[in-house]
């Protein structure tokens, strides 16, 4: 099954990928790596998943932050290559959670995207990753990504 | 027009770089990138704009806050290099903003940042970037930056 | 004196590296780098140093955390190449540190790691460094690393 056939069997399909809101790029490919500006859980355009997880949000709507965030970077990784032949792995996911003083599960949250790397990406998932929280992020956003992705030469 | 001198059109110039004030580097290169540590809005030994953006500073502040602390980056890369011919562009800009409660434009104030890099770098300025919203930040800066730059191989 | 032995000599050793708690990697080796997911001050399965830095913890005990969280990515190192001979240099250390409101030193704390870098890897250790300020951080931890480093490539 392609990458988007596991989208879909997920209920999900891959979003127009956000543009930048200013002087920067949405992805810059530098030697082998594809960089990806931190992505928020946007949906048409609106932040759909805001506030803080543990009072304005559940664990479990971090989580789907999470998922949606992860599929922004996917799309942003699409919109670049026109595919994923050419990915060979995402390489870290650096997360970003606004987080209500005491919630201390912040890795729990990130699960949200690195749980969908694995169903969809398969071999091509493995990542490192860190987990942070904030008292709140851009756009009053509930999570932020930043997504490192190795992708092999153009053939 | 050379990097200086579009600096010198914007009233500006290449700082002294700021050295590391521990056991760690100001820049490390490693295969073809350069790592630059965090740079705070340091002029003349001094940092010149400290607090939470939306509180003890104005967004334009802040603006010259990453404005500047860009700037410490950019001087980080002439020192180790020399000169400005080996860059092959700007790769990635972490932003962080010490910001008020409720303040959600960190993206607007890393513009400072990225605005400073697309005019006086036009096509090497290219980088994806992250923005993050701090409640303090080391020594009280209000922007802390870390940059990372692709470069050629030494001729 | 191999680096086990400088660990030694300053009453060290490496831990059993800690395993992931999700869907992701320890290690990811991409291109001549090893990528180390977020490490933090775990000892023997337990977080050890938990709370903020100038309120629960001295600064003494934030720079005991980050010398512990250090070690932990050495051990990540250590288990994923065998031992330390492929290792070129630590290239990158991103410190984050949970601080008591008005207290500006994280990048004291971050010395803690610096400084067993610099003793135990020698020429080894050069690394561009970043230090951030959290209200909090996962599993209350005092101190979070994330580490990069090149390597060269099996013989």
């Amino acid at each position: 099954m392609s990458v988007e056939q596991k989208l879909a069997a997920r209920g999900l399909a891959l979003p127009t990928a956000p543009q930048p809101l200013g002087a920067y790029k949405a992805v810059v490919e530098s030697q082998g790596m594809l960089y990806i500006s931190a992505q928020v859980p946007i949906r048409d355009g609106k932040v759909v998943f805001q506030g803080r997880v543990g009072v304005d949000l559940t664990l479990e709507q971090g989580q789907q932050a999470a998922e949606l965030t992860a599929l922004n970077a996917l799309a942003q990784i699409h919109r670049y290559l026109g595919d994923f032949d050419r990915l060979v792995r995402i390489v870290r996911v650096e997360g970003h959670v606004a987080s209500a003083d005491g919630f201390f599960d912040q890795p729990k949250v990130i699960d949200g995207a690195s749980n969908l790397y694995a169903d969809v990406l398969g071999e091509k998932a493995g990542h490192v990753r860190s987990a942070f929280s904030h008292t709140q992020l851009p756009a009053n956003s509930a999570v932020v990504l930043a997504v490192t992705a190795e992708i092999a030469p153009a053939a």
